[in-house]
């Protein structure tokens, strides 16, 4: 890494419409995280330095999300909207303070790679003053195009403004920038707003600086690094390329998803070698899934680690605080919250289990509850190894179950069982033979007789 | 929309001997609403006028599809099948009313949209006499072309019958046609079978128009407006098309989707802005999802409501009557039916909710079932505002729970609670110190005597 | 077929250290096979005949694997990696047994088709001597390309050594030969290894055999016939074409999908005409959906069989031994193991029915569990027809109901019932007025002493 020092400016001060949305446009999520804080953790990668974001509405809101990743963030309010050399300059104060490079990037190209910011640095630091960061798309009507000479960038020019020959470039303008710190003030300043819409234009500084015998040039990026989100279509898409790039990787380090198109990643989400998942699973923020583990199809996992070789679902929610041991198992239609299966235990059913130790080898059958909700706090259930709970059991919490203790199928426990006890807590069949066909006459009779009312 | 009177016919006579099945081809549904109804909704839109309906096997039963979404409906059989122009004749009495506007459309060709048939309408008004709905497949090959002389259309060649030069034309005869209605008759029996199959095709009254000296013209529509259903195979791609445009319409109107491809809608699905749905929901007809709602993955729906800020899921089942007030919460593994979840209300996990009503701000505890039906009758649960039912308690119906009412997990409730009464019925906790190591002995000695059976 | 016999060799001795992963490459899955039992399948199909496998890492394993599809197989070991003629000649045994056909393919070219297999081996029956698979990709860049000269192959040149001309041939070998038997040895002996690898290449053996006059010519195989899987993506790939072929071939029988690109079937998935599969199902092994019925979205099945007109889902799952009869009914949330649900019977809501037999017009009520383990032993539940069986209740196996017996909500059974019985197995509900009010205040000063503490 570079020993120059560097500050990422993020304009993140568009109104966003188009999203038709309470909430800022940058705080939009992709992966689970926000846009902006997708662009931040680019730059932090790129740069290690700090970060100052330019902001209109919701400036609080934005500032708090790109404070949950990098520490070094100011912020400085636009207040009007006069163009984007305008807005890099709210943030004059920052970059008065004297930084050998800027990065400079939108808080809505959330798929920025680190590489391309990485590159366009180093050749900040091989020399030139100004790095555009340019893109080859399949069409390239519509965006500005980069107006190269003799290796050097002389102009951003717009679509309306290109000549026919200037029209058949395809190489094109990816908004974000790169320049040399001690220059950019003069630079910014020199911008004009002489233009139809009476804006002042970043891109402006680009023939500035080559009039100035500036050494300007481009890198070329990949074109998902330049992405845009203006609407929710556009976010989806963004999302689609985010999720397509992240289940290769995961497959690639030797993890097997049978339809990995199905299988949606959180921007954290860590999934070791030999592990596999099946079509359709959703993973939240937090989740960790251990080698040689087996994901079927239909979960939901939040917050939650599954052990080495441990088994879950089809149809099984992982809650914040889950926790799998080794080999252990949490089958359909179950749900585990704030509690430890421990190694080999096995939750296959129909279950609850929440604010709960569940001990090594325990088998807890289906159906079983842990009942840890009083209306107003949450109470917790220890069960030990080697347990055995009947199925269909209520643990009324706070309540503990021994090591090797065996709960009758069932039963509501809402006192402690001693390890190796047997408990049961169930009332004693009564059966009254004949008596079912008389009492389904009666409510055929009542069936009858409603429809008669009708 | 222009006070011209309208005939809309709709040719549904087709075996559709390729769908391989025992229903009508136009019965089967796209975004739960069978492919004729899809085509009649969009000429409804498009004329306000009458529907003539020619039809063969079933008609009683696609006749009675259509009317449910469209009130003026008559249905003629087509007793041989002698040609799209004898199609149309069989509707000649409905013709002979005397129209301004006749539209003839096929019913397996759902993703026509409304705008095209308007289109070709307004033609109609500004005094063409037919107007053909001509589309730019990416290859044109196979399809009849459109062959336009002066502004004019002069014939639909059969590409058998086409010329090299012919052949390079790339628009195509898309099949459906608006006519000025006091031509119509004549035209189609001047229709002569004097070809190959001995059939009577519509496509000829163009050249007998245009000999004529009528002006005959066209129109282009998007491909896919004109796709016609043959095969399950098309059907599923008519699916996706339709999925594809309604996803698109619904986030451009507000509302997040992390994988809209995902996301399932039904043709009468309403969705706010701002409200969120993950991947992997299912859209049954008849939904409704307000501003703010959260909808997590794997949820299935159905003639249902998701109130303002409300939550369900991941893995929630609304089913018909599931009316769900402002932030309320419905979770994992539930099932709510024919049931009010009023304001605040939760519940959470693994429960059945069946012909109920659930006051505001109360909690039903995991594992909470409704026991609705007695084998013959349905009857209701009613749960007061505030009110506390621990988890796995059984609500065996008719019965209510008071206001603030608590119920203590596990019970079974069959008397009525008053408000602020705490019930309770459940079996009195049994502990027997150390005999679960006998019962284990006991179990074991079992499992080895099968073993040694065998 | 041809009465010709034939031996296929199937090489999969390759390492597969792109896979990442400790179980030996041929053995990772596709539809539920492993790659090399689709290839021994193809063959099979293809051959009737011999099956050699060349095997490194895991011969034990994949033969084993490969003998559950087919019966002949002998399976070789290359102990060095010399090259694929050196890896057929470690079958040198087998090929010295004298057969009339050779077939050498790979074990990791899953997507192979019989029919590919076929067209081959009738060459040599024509009385050609090799004949190699060729398939025409979108880029012909890096493979080699088959130089044909007078109807006959002459070479195959790989990428590097080839002329402009040659390069501009899309022609490229797909690496599956036929070869005549009585001559393999001859020739494969004759590969030399005087090349920069130093290795004995296969495809040399078509510059050998020309050389001396032998007729060598080539098939044309669909690209996807011939892809080799090396990494997990590549996996997925294979994965993806797999089930986009047998989901056209199902819907193409007469079964609706709304969305079939969410649905995965199994290599042996049998689904019959005019049955429906909403979005989201995954079969698993062994299943067969008869005619009529309808899977609901998210439904997991393994080893199962679906009746005629039965409904299951949305939520359901059905694992190894689930039979369901004529017209019965698996709702939300339910499990059924090694269960007959008979004719008409519904498990309707968050039921576990294992071990157990429903008779015909059974009602499960919601919530109902069989209790069919006792940590060491699995126990049956047997219930008649016509039985209803209240929500909630527990079944605590060994344990039979009566048909047309009665069993009350929330009740625990644990003996039998007779035929038209009522049971009931639950506490007697207490309620106290007023008492509500006392305990939420007890839980809310727990709670408010709680958060003083912190």
């Amino acid at each position: 890494m570079t020993s120059r020092t560097c500050l990422s400016i993020i304009l993140a001060a568009g109104e966003g419409t188009r999203m038709k949305s309470a909430l800022p446009k940058v705080l939009h999520r992709i992966a689970g995280l926000p846009l902006i804080c997708h662009v931040a953790n680019a730059v932090r990668g790129a740069g290690e330095g700090d970060i100052a974001l330019v902001v209109g509405r919701g400036a609080d809101e934005v500032k708090a999300a790109v404070e949950k990743v990098s520490p070094d963030v100011s912020a400085y309010e636009q207040k009007e909207r006069l163009g984007t050399a305008h807005a890099v300059l709210a943030a004059r104060e920052a970059i008065a303070r004297g930084y050998d490079d800027l990065l400079i990037v939108f808080g809505d190209t959330p798929l920025i790679e680190e590489g391309a910011l990485t590159e366009a640095r180093s050749k900040l630091a091989e020399g030139f003053d100004i790095v555009v960061m340019g893109f080859r798309p399949a069409d390239p009507a519509g965006y500005g195009r980069l107006i190269e000479k003799e290796g050097r960038l002389v102009a951003i020019r717009e679509e309306k403004d290109a000549t026919a020959e200037e029209k058949s470039i395809n190489f094109c303008n990816g908004g974000l920038m790169a320049l040399r710190g001690e220059l950019a003030l003069a630079l910014l300043d020199a911008v004009r707003n002489d233009n139809a819409k009476g804006e002042f234009y970043l891109t402006d500084i680009v023939e500035i600086a080559h009039a100035q015998g500036r050494k300007v040039t481009t890198i070329e990026v990949p074109v998902d690094n330049v992405i845009g989100i203006n609407t929710r279509v556009e976010l989806a898409e963004a999302e689609a390329i985010w999720q397509a790039r992240k289940r290769r990787s995961v497959m690639l380090s030797g993890v097997t998803m049978i339809a990995p198109e199905t299988v949606f990643f959180s921007h954290d989400t860590l999934v070791e070698a030999d592990a596999i998942i099946e079509p359709n699973v959703f993973f939240g923020p937090g989740v960790h899934v251990a080698s040689g583990a087996l994901i079927h199809s239909f979960c939901h996992l939040e917050e939650a680690r599954v052990g080495p070789n441990a088994e879950i679902g089809p149809f099984a929610r992982l809650r914040p605080g889950a926790d799998l041991g080794e080999k252990s198992k949490v089958g359909n239609f179950c749900e585990v919250k704030n509690a430890t299966v421990a190694k080999g235990a096995k939750v296959n059913h129909l279950s609850y289990i929440g604010d709960a130790t569940v001990g090594a080898g325990a088998n807890i059958g289906a159906g079983t509850i842990t009942c840890n909700y009083d209306g107003y706090n949450k109470w917790r259930t220890e069960i030990g190894e080697g347990a055995f709970v009947g199925s269909n059991t209520s643990l009324v919490a706070p309540v503990s179950i021994g090591s090797n203790a065996y709960i009758a199928s069932g039963s509501v426990i809402t006192e402690n069982v001693p390890d190796s006890a047997l408990a049961f807590g169930r009332a004693r069949q009564v059966t009254k033979e004949g008596r079912a066909t008389a009492l389904r006459e009666q409510y055929a009779a009542i069936k009858a007789a409603k429809k008669a009312e009708k």
